[in-house]
């Protein structure tokens, strides 16, 4: 059984958050999943409904898994040292950091993708791609992963990332198994990104 | 200005729920939502993590458009009076209602897809036919519109289908829009149903 993290803060995206959280969720016996956050309470979407806090980030250190997501809110966080500081310690030990559309922007702005490969939202590339110059940014890229490092392209990319954690910790077939249960039409070629041309980045 | 009641229960199927939120809560300016359960307080889903209920179902009346999210839940809701009340209630003069995966179930059993054309999940599709034996299922579709009733295939049909409702109720270049920014690419041919064939009911 691993547990995963799954990061809320104001303006979060929320298919980045639920998409992935159906995905491992389908793995009860797997996967144990806690919504955190800076503060205990209610954190509201950029869609509005809010999430459900389960642990603040201090008390909130040791997850096998992080999932961070993106979303206007992250225009603010990526100068919130309080979730940048739990960022960098509570990767330390895990075993997998994942982030979704712009997630990775506060992946990169707390240091942890220098020298690595990433992806993020493809509409808003060229405002990521500033707040990491020192990342080997990838532009056509459904999601990219490297080494502990997985990070996807946006929104939906999520759910293709998932399956592709799933694929590397399980297996294949319990990817596929998550995928027919969920009727989803697994995009599992994380090279193929139609959104990288349509916004001019192909 | 659109209104919608997003109901809960316990045991509901995340994505059925928060895949539509994604795609309808792209257009703030154009739909609301709300988070609407039995009790106030917060409603665990089936993969664990908790949704924040804002108006509870007797003060939930008057929206414009119902979504209705399946899972494991809905086994138990079936039998729920307050929620088939409140779907026959609510619907009245609802402009649209929605269902996602087995929440169809729900529908069904508030009498109020009987003699319509209907889908749902396809794994469970026997299940579902049995609860609602005057309804017109269609078993391969992604998604069934009859009327001022959508139903769609299982968990990410949903958002298939909100991009259909927002066509209709706006045009397509609005689900265009909102399908690129999620980075989602649409499956827009409600006939199209590959998990219909997987699940040998093609």
């Amino acid at each position: 059984m691993r547990s995963i993290a799954a990061l809320v803060f104001p303006g979060f995206e929320t298919l980045d958050l639920f998409g992935p959280i159906e995905m491992f969720g389908l793995l009860r016996d797997e996967f144990s999943i806690s919504i955190v956050a800076e503060q205990p309470g209610e954190v509201a979407s950029a869609q509005g409904p809010r999430a459900s806090v389960e642990r603040t980030l201090s008390e909130a250190m040791h997850f096998d898994m992080l999932l961070v997501p993106g979303g206007p809110g992250t225009r603010t966080e990526l100068n919130n040292p309080v979730v940048l500081d739990w960022l960098k310690t509570a990767s330390a030990n895990a075993e997998i950091i994942m982030s979704v559309c712009t997630g990775s922007v506060l992946l990169a702005s707390a240091g942890l993708l220098d020298g690595r490969k990433a992806t993020s939202n493809k509409m808003s590339f060229d405002w990521v791609t500033e707040q990491g110059p020192d990342v080997d940014w990838v532009a056509k890229a459904r999601w990219v992963e490297d080494g502990r490092f997985f990070t996807s392209s946006g929104v939906s990319a999520g759910m293709d990332m998932s399956l592709a954690v799933i694929t590397r910790l399980l297996d294949r077939a319990a990817a596929d198994k998550v995928a027919q249960i969920a009727e989803y039409e697994w995009h599992d070629n994380a090279a193929r990104d139609p959104f990288a041309d349509l916004y001019g980045l192909g």
